[in-house]
């Protein structure tokens, strides 16, 4: 942890996935091999939709953590690919429900699924890739496995559903922002995790330990995202800056703020994040009202004490090339916020 | 099969589930304390707006037809009981995505979920649902089950899909109309009918054999629901006549009369189904059309068709109280028409 990478310093080597996409370059080419196959359908439209998403050029930053977790725990068979095909098919889905729930008309750079096809099929191609998950799942035959994936899925949509409840509501606390967070995407990331561990046999302990990295990592991971979406370039970012503002989301950099503003800023926070009553320039003044708090920095701040968190939680295995990368992925989930 | 019910006739007993449901009074109590059980969350809004459907009154058919099946399979456990659940969880989150997805207002007679919470809870809550019956099958424990019910998920969200597709296309044929509510529904029948042989641990041939009767009765029930669109009034039916007319969805009816028609009535078709340019007398038109084609009375007997061949696919069970009820759910299913 802690690779101090300033902007001034962009001469050090700014840390990136980079590690962890060449540990398991083959594996993953594997599972990229294996979504394409079992997207498959007699109806046309379900791979043309699912691989416009998939596709898209996602990072499969989920699928490598259970292939690098599989790899740290010492699993050398096969199993892994089909699981990490799985959690990127319920990324998906819940990806092509979240938009369509989020009226997003971007994802990762492109137009969303739901803006070309419309609302219904992406809702129902959703529904196909996750029904596909569990078939793969039974495939696999995993009893354990099975039940990490479908409790994380009933998690994420809890998570969903607290988001919809905090959205708007500017009484939301960081204790609420911090269930929403867990569940909607740091579950996944656990459950990612853990998995590794499973498939490789290994004692309770280890697979405990990968969990607690991979919620961890998910925590600090969705904190930079959120961050993110008041201060990235639209471009690196892949989406629509602004969109957690415009659908008056209270993502952490708010609560923040308007735990420290005045009645003034309390009421411009009203207006524009409860009533969603905006105009042309707020997004700017909002980002300033949260850069005068900082209210971005130390959501950045908070996403590092989740990155140690999740580097503690792995410290007992074996130093290595699985372990680096590992590592590494934490920093590149916090540093992306630069 | 074919006991002969005519309207002049109702002295004679109407076909009804009464059978079945006195046959599974007991089994069904305690799934319906499942389903309130295991609907819980933390996150209220969930069991609240799953309440509003799953409490709305529906027939509780798909699991009935589990809980007898496993009966006539001669099963004395209590696995049915969460298995039937699953079944009901499964069908509760395809009717929140269908309602989403046809944008309906009207569910068995109540505001639907999405008209009365809006969209994107109505889809959450759906995924929340499917992943909480997926918990409950790993629960069960039995892969066989697993493998039952999530290919059956994917198939009835190709078989949505697929409707959407079909939707406005008056060039749809009956074989493509067929291949639809084969997936989108009868699927559901069949693997609810099927899981009653296997929990109870019956050969192969049983198995297939309940699930032939669950496929045939799936294809009956909804050819009939297709002609009640056009005949039911709105009070019998519970949703509001005409959707399907209004959504320009392809059933049989109207695959039936572009069939038989002139150019003329081709040209109607086109404007209403294909371009959804409707006036308030045209679903009038309509039925006089298909009536005129004999395109409704037609349909019954398709629907007819298929369920002498669900008779037929239990044949070889012992005759006894259990084939009784499932027989006669064959004629309620088709007679509902009257």
């Amino acid at each position: 942890m802690g690779v101090a990478v300033s902007i001034d310093a962009d001469f050090e080597r700014k840390p990136s996935l980079d590690a962890l996409t060449a540990l398991v370059r083959e594996d993953l080419l594997a599972v990229n091999g294996l979504i394409m196959d079992r997207m498959q359908s007699p109806v046309p439209l379900i791979p043309q939709l699912a691989g416009h998403v998939v596709a898209a050029g996602g990072k499969r930053l989920r699928p490598m953590l259970t292939l690098a977790a599989a790899r740290l725990c010492g699993y050398h068979g096969g199993r892994h690919l089909g699981l990490a095909t799985c959690v990127e098919f319920i990324h998906t889905a819940t990806l092509l429900h979240d938009d369509v729930v989020d009226d997003s008309s971007l994802r990762r750079g492109l137009a969303s699924a739901n803006a070309v096809w419309g609302n219904k099929p992406s809702v129902l191609v959703g529904d196909f890739l996750f029904s596909r998950a569990f078939e793969l799942m039974v495939e696999d035959g995993s009893l354990e496995v099975l039940a990490i994936l479908s409790r994380a899925s009933s998690v994420i949509a809890e998570g969903e559903v607290m988001q919809l409840i905090t959205t708007g509501d500017i009484e939301t606390d960081e204790g609420a922002y911090l269930d929403v967070i867990r569940a909607k995407t740091a579950q996944l990331f656990a459950a990612a995790c853990r998995i590794g561990a499973v498939v490789a046999d290994r004692p309770r302990s280890e697979a405990d330990a990968l969990e607690a990295y991979g919620m961890n990592l998910g925590i600090a991971f969705q904190l930079i995202d959120d961050v993110l979406d008041y201060s990235a370039k639209q471009a690196t970012l892949g989406k629509t800056i602004g969109d957690d503002f415009r659908e008056g989301k209270m993502t952490l950099p708010i609560v923040l703020a308007i735990g420290r503003g005045d009645d003034l800023e309390r009421s411009f926070w009203r207006r524009t994040i409860e009533d969603l009553d905006q105009q042309d320039d707020d997004f700017d003044r909002a980002v300033a009202i949260l850069e005068a708090h900082r209210a971005l920095t130390d959501s950045v701040e908070r996403a590092r004490l989740y990155g140690d968190r999740a580097a503690r939680a792995i410290a007992g295995f074996a130093d290595g090339a699985e372990k680096r990368a590992l590592t590494e992925v934490i920093d590149f989930c916090i540093e992306r916020a630069y």
